[in-house]
Order: C-alpha cells, then sequence, then structure tokens
C-alpha cells in the first residue's frame, strides 16, 4: 500500500477543495493507496464530515501552522515546522508514507524536498521542476517549469539531463530529443546564458537538436524542452490560459478531436509536477487546483511513488553525473 | 502621398512571396500608399512579370546584395550597404520613403533601423519592438517582443514607458494598465532583474499593476505587458503555435466567436511590430512572412506613418524622460 501525505491547508481554495480533492481520489483508490491529510486537524475533519466521508482512506495528522504564499521558503522551513506542508515532507523522511503533495507555496515545498528528503546526486545543484506538457504530437517534458530563477549556463545543462532521464522513465521515450527554448534557431541567438548552454549541449549526454522557439514547443518538436524556471512558468501559465480561452470561446467540442484536446490540454489533468533530483516524490500542484486537479495530482503522486520514477531518476543522473 | 520601402529579400519565403505581398497591397493602394521594393533588380522584376504586376504603385531599387540570417547586425551595417534591408532604412533617412519593412534578420533591422534612422531620445538606451498581440479582451501590447538580449532593470522600465505611450499612441488606450511578466504575483518572486524592475516601476511615470502570470495575459488582464525580448519573442511565437495548432485541429470555426479568434489570433494579420523609440517608422515583419503576411504588414507601415506614430510616441517618450 502507498500512502500519499496532502498539504490540506496549501493552494488558493484550501482547505475546502483540498479536502474535496482527496475525498473523490479516496473514493477510487481501491485499496490501492492512503491518503494523509496534513493540516489543522479540527478544520479538516470539518471538511470530511461536510463532505460526507466516513471511509479509511484517508486518515488525518494535525498540523495547525499556517504557510503563506509569499513567506520566504527557508523561514517556512525553519518556523513552520507544524504547518501541512512541512509536516507531509517530514512524515515521508520518516518513511511513513511515499510521496507528498502540496499545493501551496511552492518555493517553500521545493525546499522542504530539498532540506529534508535530500538529492539523489550531490553534484546536482538545482532540482527543477518537470512537467509534462501538451503538444501537438503528445506529451513532451517542460523543465524547470517554475523551481528555480537566476540560472547559470550549467544549472541549464542539468535541467537538461533531468528533463532527459524524466522522459525516458516517465514517458518511455527513448533517446528523447533535447530543445533549447530561444528567441531563434540561429547558434548565436539569444540571452549570453542561453548561448552559453548552446555550447555545453553540444557535448553533454543528451541527445541535442539545437535551439527551439515556442511556435516548435507547441507543435512537439522536441521531446524535452529546457529553459529557465522563470521561462518555464510562463509557458507552463500561458498553455493553461489557452485552454481556458478556447473554452471560453467554444465550449467542448464534441468531436474526436475537441475531445482529445479537452483530455491533454487541460491543465487539471496534468494534476501536479514532480521535483527532479530528489530522494523521493516530491509533488507541486497548481496554486489554484480544485478538486478535480487535487484528486488528480494524487493519482500522479501514486503513479510516481508506485513506479519509482525519482528513484530511476536518480540512479540514470548518479550514473550521468 | 506614403512611400513605403520593402525589403525584397527579407524572410524564409523571398522573394516570391514577399514580391506577391506587396503586388497584393499595391493591388489596394488606391493612390494612398507607394512600395519601393529593394532587392537584385532582375530578379525582383522577374517576379513582378511572373505576377503580371504592371501598375505604377510599385517601384523597384536595386540592391544586388543578400543579408543572411544569422550575419551579426553591425557586419550587416558595415559590409551590406547594397542589400535590400540596409537600403530600405537608407531611403528612409533621405526622406525618400516614410516606412522601411523587413521580413529578414531582425538584429540587422533593428541596427540599420537605430544607426541610420537614430533615437527620438537619447535617454533610451536600447529601442525595443512592441507589438500589438491578441488577448481575451481585445489587443494589448507586449513590449520587448524580441529586439533585445540580457536587458538590465532600468531598460525593462523603458520598455514600460515606451510600451505604455505606443497603447495609448496605436491603440488608443488612455492611462494603460501595465503588468510585469512573473512567474507569480507576488513582489518578491522570479529573477533578480524582474524583482529590481518591480521595485522601480513602483514609482515610475506608468500605471503599474504589479506582476502577471502567462495566463493573466492572455485573459487581457494587462493593457501592456513588459518582458525581456526573450521572454517576449517566446510569447509571441507560442501564441501563433496556439493558432496554428488550434486550426488544425478544428479548422475555421464557423460561429461569431470562430470568425472573431481567426481575425485576432492569425499571427498574419499582425503584420509587423513597430520598433519604439526611433526616427521613423521601421517594420520588422515575421521571417515565415507568407505573402498575406507581407501584404498586411505593409498596411500596417502605411497606417503608423500616416498617423505619425513614432514621432507621437517619441515626443511622448521624450516629455518623460
Amino acid at each position: 500500500m502507498i500512502s500519499i501525505a496532502l498539504d490540506a491547508m496549501g493552494g488558493d481554495f484550501a482547505p475546502g477543495l483540498v479536502v474535496d480533492g482527496a475525498v473523490k481520489a479516496a473514493r477510487e483508490s481501491n485499496g490501492q493507496y492512503h491518503i494523509v491529510l496534513c493540516g489543522p486537524k479540527g478544520q479538516v475533519e470539518d471538511e470530511l464530515k461536510r463532505l460526507g466521508y466516513e471511509g479509511d482512506a484517508i486518515s488525518v495528522v494535525d498540523a495547525p501552522e499556517i504557510v503563506a504564499m509569499d513567506e520566504h521558503p527557508t523561514e517556512v522551513l525553519r518556523k513552520k515546522q507544524n504547518s501541512g506542508l512541512v509536516t507531509c515532507v517530514a512524515l515521508q523522511k520518516k518513511g511513513l508514507v511515499q510521496a507528498s503533495v502540496s499545493a501551496g507555496n511552492s518555493g517553500a515545498m521545493m525546499a522542504s524536498c530539498l532540506m529534508i528528503l535530500g538529492r539523489t546526486t550531490e553534484n546536482f545543484a538545482r532540482p527543477p521542476i518537470a512537467c509534462a506538457i501538451p503538444t501537438r504530437k503528445g506529451r513532451i517534458v517542460l523543465v524547470d517549469a517554475g523551481a528555480n530563477v537566476d540560472e547559470k549556463a550549467p544549472v541549464l545543462v542539468d535541467f537538461a539531463l533531468a528533463g532527459s532521464v524524466f522522459a525516458e522513465c516517465y514517458l518511455g521515450i527513448q533517446n528523447p530529443k533535447v530543445g533549447l527554448l530561444n528567441m531563434g534557431e540561429e547558434e548565436k541567438k539569444g540571452p549570453t546564458v542561453i548561448q552559453e548552454a548552446y555550447q555545453l549541449l553540444k557535448t553533454a549526454p543528451v541527445n541535442f537538436i539545437g535551439n527551439i522557439e515556442g511556435r516548435d514547443l507547441l507543435a512537439g518538436v522536441a521531446d524535452v524542452v529546457v529553459c529557465s524556471g522563470y521561462t518555464g512558468n510562463v509557458v507552463l501559465k500561458m498553455i493553461e490560459g489557452f485552454y481556458e480561452l478556447h473554452h471560453d470561446l467554444f465550449g467542448s467540442i464534441d468531436t474526436p478531436a475537441g475531445r482529445q484536446f479537452d483530455e491533454m490540454w487541460d491543465y487539471r489533468a496534468t494534476g501536479g509536477a514532480l521535483l527532479i533530483g530528489l530522494k523521493g516524490t516530491g509533488i507541486i500542484a497548481h496554486g489554484r487546483s480544485d478538486a478535480k486537479a487535487v484528486e488528480q495530482a494524487i493519482k500522479v503522486a501514486y503513479q510516481f511513488a508506485l513506479n519509482k520514477i525519482p528513484e530511476k531518476v536518480g540512479e540514470k543522473l548518479t550514473g550521468i553525473k
């Protein structure tokens, strides 16, 4: 049995929709996974009562402290040990759960996973978020989707390695094509750090196909798209915006293409993104997660933990670095 | 009469589709504008013959040298004075034409406009590309859409001023809302340079509404979106990619929303983007421009020149800086 810790107070609609999502996931668990809700016990139990959940696929661990969205990550780690967010990861470190999920302060979630779970490879300085995003050709890996800022060129190369290994282990893509997100195809285009990364990627142990542009990204030209966490986050949020715009203008289109679009492009279907290069499954869910997104994040966490994706990624990265 | 110089050899489909676009625009000129095609005379005239154009709304100026897409901008200026690209801008400097359009090497076009036409304000260091992009609410200004790299915070503030003034003069938006593209709404989020720009924008003479994310950008939350040229180019190309994806999946949707989407979101409708802060109308068209896009770029150039947008923007910027 795999247990998944969920930060009950993380996200814009916590605890209501987070607990709602947990209940939805619990009702489909079929004994495969157990959910541990971490948050102020009374409040969380009230939500469970409101939703009429009396099953045994959810338990509650009291974690009364609240993490604000703008709190500094290391401050959270130091001063909010009894928050839902930190409690999740601490339970995981003790082996009581096999994955942690939070839709709260993503910097704090990242710092907690990094400091409490630890890296798989000490040479791997800054764990990125790898996110499976939709494209015209199918899902590809966007890395970093928002964990880091101010990356130097060697860090971008680490992202390429991490994304490449993740695409293999999670999406089953052999020898994934790695593209560097840039403002032109030419080697000498773009910011200095991107040009430097280009040169390093030429000899890195990945299948580097050169620069790609935003249009190519959506066309699915690369299996792995490498960029800074800042740019990756803009890309991710634009995909979300496109989906919403499409729905706003056209609603659900009842054709095979329309159904495929709804299934692939709805950001809630992604559920959450994995921090790569860590000892264990730490999932960062969208701050705007509704019940469906939380449910999906739990299921994604289950899949990652069940298939030991972080361990497999870690092994491969250790072999490369 | 307004004359517009067009780089006949600029873009992926030059000279064929560029001349084709010129002919299309010429046939709709109604004596409002004249087009000066700059390129290898024989080759350009052959294209005109092929297209059966014998009207007097187009003339040809011989400019036999060819600019490659990966040539260094200042090298082009120094060594390719007889290229179509440089010839366009040189004709404009002499007052023989009132606007220049190129779908070729955008760095070279920018450098040519900057060095030959000159800045409206010497305090305005790095002219950005301002591009009117579609959103859910209508067109907004993206600045910089790809002219610059490695911008420091004060340059981003200049982009905000330029974009704000451009939104007023071109889109007629009073006191436009200026958003800083970031990976979160909080002041302390994002790369150092973005955080620094945030602080400077608080007291800058623009209607700064704070950070916005990729999703907000598409929702039309801001009238002006400020970001680095690199990020702006990724945003622009993603909008293009999304339009193509949508068409690929759904074709043209014959509803009011579908027709509005096709009209607004087709990147070819934009035609080209204006370099801001220069003495005159320099238009950078998309490298992938087909005949329709070139035609539109000419019409956009005509509108900019007719309405003296660069001059109005220049006056306002001089007043602020």
